[in-house]
Order: structure tokens, then sequence, then C-alpha cells
């Protein structure tokens, strides 16, 4: 393991690389899981590596909308098991939400490496493994279909991090409510998502447990509220803007 | 191997993804490099995954640069090797440039992967493995610092895809001239390069090729006033402007 000084500029973002590629090796990853956290790294780089203020409204939004959801379950890739399975298990905890390992690149071992490491976490179950369980969403092809008849597919909300656009289309055809994280705010999956969390999943998935935490005693009308004020579509063009404010700055620093 | 439907709106990055996982699959590519891969596809995405007008002009005069040069050399890495080797063979042809195999992360095992790959396409000789012809380059650290006495020591002109910031810093002071492909113009690279190529290795080199061969019939004055009009700090600037412009683009259309 390669030790990476404290004082570099970007410690936090090649301590999460490292999380990754301990995940790659352990199993969980897939090579192109690898491909893919590069492209959030530099869509993470370009936003400055930090939690904006519209992702921190979106989140608010997520949160009240779990509180709100009868029947929320929390979609998880490898990725996502490799950077954040505690924080995933608490979350589900928080909003009572089921947890469904779902793959873009199917492959069953790398599913049970997932298991594992959830269940290691804290969770009690984990769904999307049972090949009785299992039912086809309309409108995607291949593998990626598939879905657990206990989970998603009985979902009214699926949050569903670092996903792929065909499959956050196929869900909303469904008419799940979505709510994904997403680096950038021009993906197919951030564009089709109900709301879409623009930051890095390991800043904001502990942000967004301890809203539903602070939420959970607000009553319906109020939760309603904020999920109502919150509008996708203008808090992605503040993303875009948020990035190109960055490049305006790194410009005149170059 | 999955079947990519033509219809993906990102069909042919995903192919070249594929490219570089088959190349990670033989033994050529490291895992830092799939990541690295992913950090290039989202400034791609960014700037539309199109050669652009300023990488048009970059080229240019990295051709002029390449024929004008009395000895070229074309270092390459295991993300290189896996994306286009056929290509870099024909280059190296065109402008009777040497090859020298120089990794990053250096593992002499991946570094014979990359040899064969090469010579399967057509070289015939392939610098950067014989430990006798080693010599090392000032102010940099580590296994990057060992060049080809042969190659790129005594080269007057690198070509140096996909490179990271302090090797390309430490050619520069040892008084190469310096072309990248380099699809970040923020990067230490771009920015410390002679001429920086803000394009997809895979799209560009071809136009390299092509350019090298048209400008072979050209005299030497022609091919120095392509060299001395290009200006590397101005056409970055022109970069980041197109980026942003695709951002403005994307922001209407989303």
């Amino acid at each position: 393991m390669t030790v990476i000084p404290k004082s570099h500029p970007r410690y936090q973002s090649l301590l999460i690389r490292e999380k990754l590629v301990k995940g790659f090796d352990a199993g969980l990853v897939a090579k192109e899981g690898l491909l893919a956290h590069g492209r959030g790294e530099a869509f993470d780089y370009l936003l400055g590596e930090t939690t904006s203020k519209s992702a921190q409204k979106a989140l608010k939004a997520a949160a009240a909308s779990m509180i709100l959801s009868k029947n929320p379950v929390i979609s998880v890739n490898g990725n996502v098991a490799a950077l954040c399975p505690k924080e995933i298990v608490k979350l589900a905890n928080i909003v009572q939400a089921k947890i469904e390992v779902n793959l873009f690149y199917a492959n069953q071992k790398r599913k049970q490496s997932i298991v594992a490491t959830l269940k290691k976490c804290g969770a009690k179950q984990v769904l999307g493994t049972d090949p009785k369980s299992s039912r086809r969403l309309a409108g995607i092809d291949s593998a990626r279909r598939i879905v657990d008849k206990d989970g998603i597919f009985a979902a009214d909300l699926v949050l569903v991090p670092l996903e792929d656009g065909d499959r956050t289309m196929a869900l909303r055809k469904a008419k799940k409510k979505i709510i994904t994280f997403d680096l950038n705010p021009l993906s197919r999956t951030a564009q089709t998502a109900h709301i879409s969390i623009i930051d890095n999943v390991v800043r904001g998935i502990n942000e967004l447990a301890q809203l539903c935490k602070k939420y959970s005693t607000k009553n319906e009308a109020e939760l309603k509220k904020i999920v109502k004020n919150f509008d996708n579509k203008k808090n992605l063009e503040a993303n875009i803007l948020e990035i190109k404010s960055n490049l305006n700055r790194r410009l005149r620093i170059a």
C-alpha cells in the first residue's frame, strides 16, 4: 500500500481511490468500476472536491423523500460496497430501507462478496441474489433488468448511487421515485433521476443519513414542502454553473 | 465480453473502454491505468468526444515538429499500448522515430507484454528494456527516471502520450521538446509540454500520422512557420473555453 502524505493537495481523493482499489482486490469492484471511479474523480476535481450548496439542497430533498417513502430500497453495486458499506447499512436502518445488490456487470461471485461485505457491516438482509425472487424490469436489456420482487420491484422509492443511465430510465419508467448520487450533472442518470445529488457518495452518504435522522421527527406536511420546493432541473443547472465557475478560477491560476 | 448496443449514445467511448479492459486482461495496463482512463473519459465527454479546433492546431504543430526533429522518440506506456499500438508503429515509421517503453508503475513482465504487442504490430525495435542501456533523468524519483541511452536520453523530441506531470517536467528540464496527448487541459503535463494535444489519443494519433505524411513533402521553412505560429498557453486557454462552451450548450439542452 502506498503511503499518501497528508500534505498532498488531493489527500482525501487518493484515500478514496485506495478504498476502491482495495475493493477491486477483494473482488467487490469490477474493472469497469475502476474506470467509472476515474470519471467520478475528474468531475469531483472540477467541483472542487467539496459538497456544494446545490448538493446540500438535493440531500435535503432526498432525506425528506426517503422518510416519506413507504417502501424505500437502496441499490448497491460494487463501487458503493467498496466505498461506503457501513454508511449504507446505517442509512438503511434509519429509514427502514431494504438493501438490494444490483450489478451492471453481473457476476454471482462478486454479488456474494458484496453481500458478505454488507452483512459484515451489520446488514440483516440483502436482496438480489435469489433467482426465485427475480423479476424483470421493462425497457432494458441484459442482466441489469433483473430485480428482486421483494426489493426494487415492489419499491416506491429507489436510491441508486453511481447508476447507469439505461437502468435509471427503466426504473423511472417503472414509476419508482429515483434518487441518485452522481458526480456528473450532465449524465443521463443525473438528468433522469427525480433527485440527483451531485456529490462524492463518500462525502454525501453520511450527510444523507444525518439528515434522515433529523427529519424523522418532522411531520409529513413539512417533509412534503421540502420535496415540493426542490427542482432537480434547476439544481442541476446550478451544479453546472459551479463547475464553470471552478474552471474560471483555475483558468486564472493556470 | 459485454455486447455494447450501437444505439448507446456513448458507443465509441465504450468501445475504447473495452480496448483498455482487454489490455488490462492481457497484462499491458495497470489498475491505476484503468482509473486514469476513467478520468480521461470524463474530460473527453466534456470536450464533446470530438477533435476540437484547438486540438487540430496542436496536431499540426506536433506534426511539423516531428518532421523537423533529428531524433524523435515515442514513449509508450500500458494504456497507449492497449489503445493504439498499430497507430504508434505507423507514426514511428512515417517520421522515423524510435519507440521506447516507459512505465509509471514499473514492472518487467508488463514491459515485456507491451514490447510483444508493439512487435506484433510491426515494430522492429522497442527500446527501454535493456538494463545496460539505461540512463537516469535528473530531477525525478523512482523507476520513472530511467530512460534508454539510445532512446529518450538522446532524443531532441519526445512524444509522451498520457504522461504523468513529474515525468513531463523532468523531460522538459532535460531540454527535450515535449509533445503530449492529454485530455485534461489543466493537468501539469498539459501545462508543462511544449505542444499539448487535448484530444483522445485514439482519435488524434491517426490524424497526427496523416499530417506527418502530408508534411513530409513540405520544406523546412514552411514547417518552422507552423511551429512558430503555435502558442501552447493560448491553445490550452482555447481548450478550456471549449469545455465551457460545451457546458453552456449542454446546459441549454438539459
